[in-house]
């Protein structure tokens, strides 16, 4: 019975995180409309000229990718589910959701004068994120609350430790984003890689 | 057997709603053109000015997040179907699919004269949307035809009770359109809160 | 190990309906930009000035939705795969994923003298999808190849009855749409529903 | 507990596969906005006009379809999941999300002077494609790391001998794109359809 309960909170959010991984490439800018490329200038260059859009592309699906491996690794552990978790569930897919947008904006304005606030945004919503995460997680692991009851104590403790001081890196690179931008977006990247990783102790061992 | 039947059932209305979910952002205004903002305001002044379509965006987020959180909890006791209980589930994913319109339009009117309308429609919307879940709940629990055999009698009245009153309370939520648009969408958010809770015997007890 | 061969089939097959059905939406004129509407006519007037969008909406809707509740109950029989099944699996998926395409046609050419073209097309795809289904479950059936050893035999000779005229009525559907536009549409309205039910003998009997 | 660690890698999968394959209709010209077709030429003409449309739309679902057909297959083989899989899966659907992009550049650009490019793109693609498969079963399989351990040897070894050469044929249809586009484009759909096959050990044995 707590296995189906589980696996539908699953299903839902691999739903989401895959339709919003893969809305990415409607970003790509002349997908929607490549008859309208200007006469005057020949392919190649149209698509050269347009590199922000590929690395933001590459950046949103690298940010959500690993956002879902961290929530697949959650809930390896996660065992039962209650309305509260739902709700943070819920939370927490709000922010996935919303990534397209300020990436769309980063992209737009990269070699723009103004691109400090389009990537204070994105460091804002990756705060959010890194905060969603931690709440749901400590939600759930709090004395054991919805975990496995033979839950590996030091695998559980070692993703607390990792999650602690993601808001932390992320409000660094917001405060880089005031400064240069290019910073805080490889301070993202960095970032990411680095919840891709499992924890210290989880390392160690294999993960299943 | 019937464990396979209400699986796939849940599969494809998690995937519907999923989507439906998913493309919600598509509605941020700037997101699928943000190159076409105007040369002559700064990129501030435009995210803040469009702050009614974040506010659509939370409130449709908010509704079909909670009325998933519905699903699945009435899933939670149905374990058989049939050709009724497919058509009665495809009748409420209808109404689903279809909220972003009314959310649209709600959104684009919100500061205009003709505001009305488009709460009405969104009110309406909600109406339909509690009707579906009555009905298809009371097919499912009429003499307990696909319920687990052993489901909790108190939790499954606790359901019933919660959403009789709900198609009324939002033709309230639709006279009010008529005369505040303000009260009628914070009564609509006040009633996605409410129907996140669950039932008050349910409460009480552990859910799963 | 059979089990869960069909489990993935199904899942991908429900996502690609789930995702088809919601799209559906964004086919509604005026919900991707809102704010485009000729300020010198009313909302409401608006509104009502797109039915046959809704009507559209709805039947594709209707269409989809009931071919997916086919899908599922061919499924309730089919218990192995081959690489057979996948590729008839996927070409019955290509016709569903393409009805958006012929119904956004009869839309918005449904008030126009050349109507018919799209209703003939529209046909021509039901056409199409009625085969589909027939070969992948004359293929699953034939000699039980694919099905439960104790699959119902009753029950699976009355999918294959039911499913035998299918192309033939969307032919007559087909001439229809040359001759009388709207009992072209009427009578694919039916048979959507005709397939809605189960067949003659396992109407009679418990679906699951 | 490995069960449900694939289980989800493939339901996430499965999800990112049936967005990207049901997004492709999108790009069928005049669907997004039926009503601009210009008033002078009639609708079959122009049904008939866009052609290379119909065509891309094939090429890609099949695409699409036969890559998902071969994640299927690995995946009856692969029973546990690390982070590096988890890794090289992304990797994989990164490539299968970013398909639509050549496509919609070849179709536009078919009939006009500098479709080279864009086939171009579209076989590197297809390298990148085979690589990541490649890749991600090479990991998988070497020493049976990831694999069943009673997993059937010959089937194991049918799929690394077809995919060896994957690359390569991919790298031919790469230069034919520069001398013939037509001749790189039905290379391409042949390799689709090679892959569809299962490998030939598997291919004489059931593959369940």
């Amino acid at each position: 019975m707590d296995d189906k309960e589980t696996g539908r909170v699953e299903a839902f959010s691999d739903g989401v995180f895959a339709v919003a991984i893969t809305l990415l490439v409607l970003n790509i800018h002349g997908l929607d409309n490549p008859l309208s490329h200007p006469a005057d200038s020949d392919l190649a260059t149209i698509l050269l000229r347009q590199w922000p859009t590929y690395l933001a592309f590459a950046t949103s699906f690298a940010t959500i990718g690993v956002m879902w491996i961290n929530h697949h690794r959650l809930f390896t552990h996660i065992k039962r589910v209650d309305t509260n978790l739902l709700a943070l569930n819920l939370l927490l897919l709000f922010v996935i959701v919303f990534i397209p947008f300020p990436t769309a904006l980063l992209t737009s304005y990269i070699t723009h004068p103004e691109n400090h606030i389009a990537a204070v945004l994105y460091s804002a919503t990756c705060i959010l994120l890194a905060i969603s995460f931690n709440v749901l997680w400590r939600y759930a692991s709090h004395k054991n609350r919805l975990l496995d009851k033979d839950a590996d104590r030091e695998a559980v403790q070692a993703i607390t430790n990792q999650y602690r001081f993601g808001p932390l890196f992320y409000v660094i690179s917001l405060i880089l984003a005031f400064i240069y931008v290019p910073a805080s977006v490889v301070l993202n990247l960095l970032l990411a890689l680095f919840f891709a990783l499992p924890g210290r102790h989880a390392r160690s061992a294999p993960e299943d």
